[in-house]
């Protein structure tokens, strides 16, 4: 096998490949070519080749996301690194471990008017968990000492006892990295100079890292939670609100528990991936008439919940934030293995710890409760789900009567990745995940990348992935499609009702005379093209009938992938959508 | 008029009024209403509509490559502001005054997890003039009081005093990054947090802005020069070398000056729009073949200069940074407003003036020099010239045939714009410029915004403005054609070969099994469907008559802009252009 021989780049790669990171995405670059050679070279790596970084890095995301296990990004110096901020960001708020390396120029090449050269160290301070900047070697390129380190040079150090300096530091730098992955599920930034020659391979490696270990994530020793326990049992009333969380996150045993206490009201959003006869899946449907009730005081001061016990990460609803944080819980307990939001400004504990190893020691001290709580709430569930029913039935083609159908025609054991932002907070109003996972990058809620992140997570996904998605989200991330690694089974439903429909939904917003150009950004792009351009398959439906019609065979085996367009009236799919809520009441 | 009823929305919007900022970029959001309302509803400003941020802020570059003054990119919260940063750092090592508005939810929403919701403060902070984060008002929202400031709430301090001392506090911050952008033409970023409701409007606006001011930038008192005249003077042999440069920055009298000088040898890059008969605008055909040939230590001593002085930014020819670097000039001197980059280790004066201030004190004490410096290696060129014809004639059709052809058909008076990076290299190899201006961002030299800018540049240029691109710069920035401002007789030509082309032409690579895909990343989509999505016209040619054809009629008027993509074989081009080097030697 050949390796670089550059020792930096061969230290990061066997680093890497002891620590069992072995998906890496490349976008292309002269500057990172000893890495693309040392990762590429050696079988144990899975390369993916990605042109465009934001994308790359939104497709690390989704690799990350269902491995659960840190991704590597890679790429070359100067502006190619800086597009990789969106995903950082995104990965950073949603725990997504991904390694980001970007290859450097010499230090003492920086801001001297170099092409393609920019400052790399600590470009994303505000959103990492660490940032490594290796040194330059200097054993391969003998002539780069002087001017990198000058006076070590004149010292007289010899070079073999610069670069042991070097490879040590480089050594601890890395690890410090790979500790923010895998101890925080935070995202790391690694950026290592080269000097030319880059190209320069050797037959074989100088490392021996056959001591080191992975870091291990540690859990909070939870001891005696009897405070906690005696609380929850006196207490009437608590609510378990579920956030993002991967499917398989908290056992059935602990959720049955929970649910089967009639003094527990669950709330849950499509993205908890929890499905049980006795949440409430749709909590926008509950608090949306209450808001319009004229008894909306008396019926929130119902509602408000004693305890709220809180797993996952981000909310959606706004509706729910805004309630919690006027009508506060006495007490607010978050379990999460990473970190705590004080979402509605009323958290007293974080319990650092999976919601599994959480529910193990919490059960096993608590009462089931009394009362009616939880039955009176679902009475209101069950009232709207009839009427939903009903409403869905009169309503005219529009986004809301196609998310229903798109939803109801999803075939079991797919994964569905939804878009922001309309997209995530339709598929609210519905109940799905009962047969799907579901997934949607509410770290920071961007239109960035929800294409890419779609494709990323597929790959190893063993059924069939599913994207829904609006028409700016698609369009924003088109290069999201520009990749050779799209699965024929891969699908993607666009709703495009022309523009930024989610302004129109929003409170408080006006139809000022500029309200089409810069709120909604009406448009009149089409996916046809797009899909000519990638090689997908493509669908579109401009109503009832040719959507129903799409759909009977739209997730039948396909030797290339398929978009379903779905065409929907913009002014109508806002009257329809805030009728709804009216309808509900 | 209406105008936003957040103060220090209109402080804002007042203060660029104030300033003739006039130019604003706005991507869709519901946070950045009140700033959307107050420049939109202005007719002051001039407001474009673009969604993808990263397109926008490249678009903002366009404008302000033009105007020469600053221009605002404005954006929602969240990640939005993170696509931002290539271009933010293209305006940092460009010179590019690009103002960033960004709008922000209160700071204490931040990192309780409320969705569309990062750090956005210092974001930047390796690439930025000034980072100015504005704090939230209270008059409007009195109920954020005692949430943002509870001390002072507590103390009982009246809200419109807090106010007051905001409003004080904002215009200072909004000062600070206004000077960095007059100044030192650096971009800058403010951050403006708004609490809702965001879409109220009032009849009146509050601030009296009579006194504000724009800052200045203020050139280096040159004082006594007869130093370096007298070592100018003495000098056998100088140098004027010069990189990115607008048209019209160094008057042509100076430039006569120079070149009438026969000790005096001009360098110039396409990008530096200057022209000249004594000049050499493609240097590589100049030292290629010096680094061919058997007596190259000679002929680089031979063209070793002792003083060199360098007007505008960055260069983009490897080939004269690696001479320069090994035969260092005695002095190294820098003629520029802003900076100065010690590009080849031997910088020892900035004159922190523009070039025609510096010469026009320069010229008075210095005496033509005598030799033949100049006239030897003008002779060097005219062969060049000659044998590159020749070479012309004799090649396959190709990128530098086709190239060539391009270059030779452009019309007198359009703008040219160059994408990163084998288009700008393949532009150094022909003498262009003469009857157009050239422009390409190559402050970071990323592919990641040349569509884009080229949209951008073109809105206020008189005439025609043709972008030459190559397949990843174009598919990369696809979305650089999504607005709705691209002018009918916008051209676009896409030299498409398949691949990362310049990959093959950099030193050093080899011919890896892995390289076609991570290196080269050969992919098989043309323009056509892009050209659909977005409404242009389309022309391909793939042999030299259809190219010759297609060219006949490419400028002529048309209703909508046109793209003409010529198809080149990868390989061949590789042979071809290396070839050309041999063939000069």
């Amino acid at each position: 096998m050949r390796y670089p021989s550059i020792p930096s780049a061969q230290l990061l790669v066997q680093y890497c490949k002891a620590l069992g990171i072995s998906q890496v995405v490349i976008s292309p670059g002269s500057r990172n070519a000893p890495l693309i050679i040392g990762f590429t070279e050696d079988p144990f790596f899975t390369c993916y080749s990605i042109v465009d970084e934001r994308s790359a890095a939104f497709f690390a995301i989704g690799l990350t996301q269902q491995l659960r296990h840190p991704v590597i990004v890679l790429c070359t110096s100067g502006s190619a690194l800086l597009n990789y901020y969106p995903a950082i960001a995104e990965a950073f708020y949603s725990d997504h471990p991904l390694l980001v390396i970007s290859a450097d120029r010499p230090p003492y090449k920086i801001d001297i008017g170099d092409g393609q050269t920019i400052r790399q160290d600590h470009v994303f301070h505000r959103h990492i968990g660490y940032s490594a900047n290796l040194k330059l070697d200097v054993s391969h390129a003998t002539n780069t000492v002087s001017a990198y380190e000058p006076e070590k040079f004149r010292e007289g150090i010899p070079v073999e006892e610069l670069q042991r300096e070097i490879d040590t530091f480089n050594r601890e730098e890395i690890s410090r990295a790979m500790e923010a992955l895998f101890t925080r599920s935070l995202p790391a930034h690694i950026n290592i100079p080269f000097e030319e020659p880059l190209y320069n391979t050797v037959d074989d490696h100088w490392f021996d890292l056959t001591d080191v270990r992975q870091p291990q994530k540690e859990e909070e020793d939870l001891g005696d939670l009897s405070v906690y326990q005696e609380k929850w049992s006196r207490a009437g009333r608590k609510m378990v609100l579920v956030g993002v969380m991967p499917e398989g996150t908290l056992d059935s045993r602990w959720l049955e528990e929970l649910a089967s206490d009639p003094s527990v009201l669950i709330f849950t959003e499509t993205t908890s991936n929890l499905n049980h006869p006795n949440i409430i899946p749709s909590i926008d449907s509950i608090i949306a008439p209450i808001e319009k009730s004229n008894r909306r005081v008396e019926k929130f001061q119902e509602l408000q919940p004693d305890i709220l016990l809180t797993f996952g990460g981000l909310v959606v609803s706004k509706k729910i934030k805004a309630f919690l944080r006027t009508y506060k819980p006495k007490h607010h307990w978050h379990v999460h293995e990473n970190k705590a939001y004080d979402t509605f400004f009323a958290l007293d504990r974080h319990f650092r710890c999976l919601p599994n190893t959480f529910m193990k020691s919490f059960v096993q001290g608590i009462e089931r409760g009394r009362g009616n709580y939880q039955e009176n709430w679902l009475r209101v569930r069950d009232r709207y789900v009839q009427k939903r029913e009903e409403y869905l039935k009169q309503i005219p083609f529009t986004d809301m009567w196609a998310f229903d159908k798109v939803l109801r025609s999803l075939p079991k054991g797919v994964m569905v990745q939804l878009a922001n932002s309309s997209t995530v907070r339709y598929a609210q109003l519905f109940d799905m995940g009962k047969h799907q996972a579901v997934h949607c990058n509410r770290g920071t809620s961007g239109i960035d990348g929800s294409t890419s992140t779609a494709a990323g997570a597929a790959i190893h996904f063993k059924e069939p992935t599913v994207l829904i998605t609006g028409d700016l989200s698609f369009f924003y991330d088109i290069n999201g499609l520009w990749n050779q690694y799209l699965r024929p089974d891969f699908r993607v439903v666009l709703v495009n009702n022309g523009g930024g429909g989610i302004f129109r939904i929003l409170p408080g917003k006006e139809d000022s005379p500029n309200f089409k150009t810069y709120f909604e950004t009406s448009h009149d792009l089409n996916a046809k093209s797009v899909c000519e351009l990638h090689g997908l398959q493509y669908r579109v439906a401009t109503g009832k009938e040719e959507l129903m019609t799409a759909l009977d065979d739209f997730f039948k085996p396909s030797d290339r992938p398929v978009v379903l367009e779905i065409k929907t009236p913009a002014e109508l799919n806002d009257r329809i959508l805030l009728s709804y809520f009216d309808f509900l009441s």
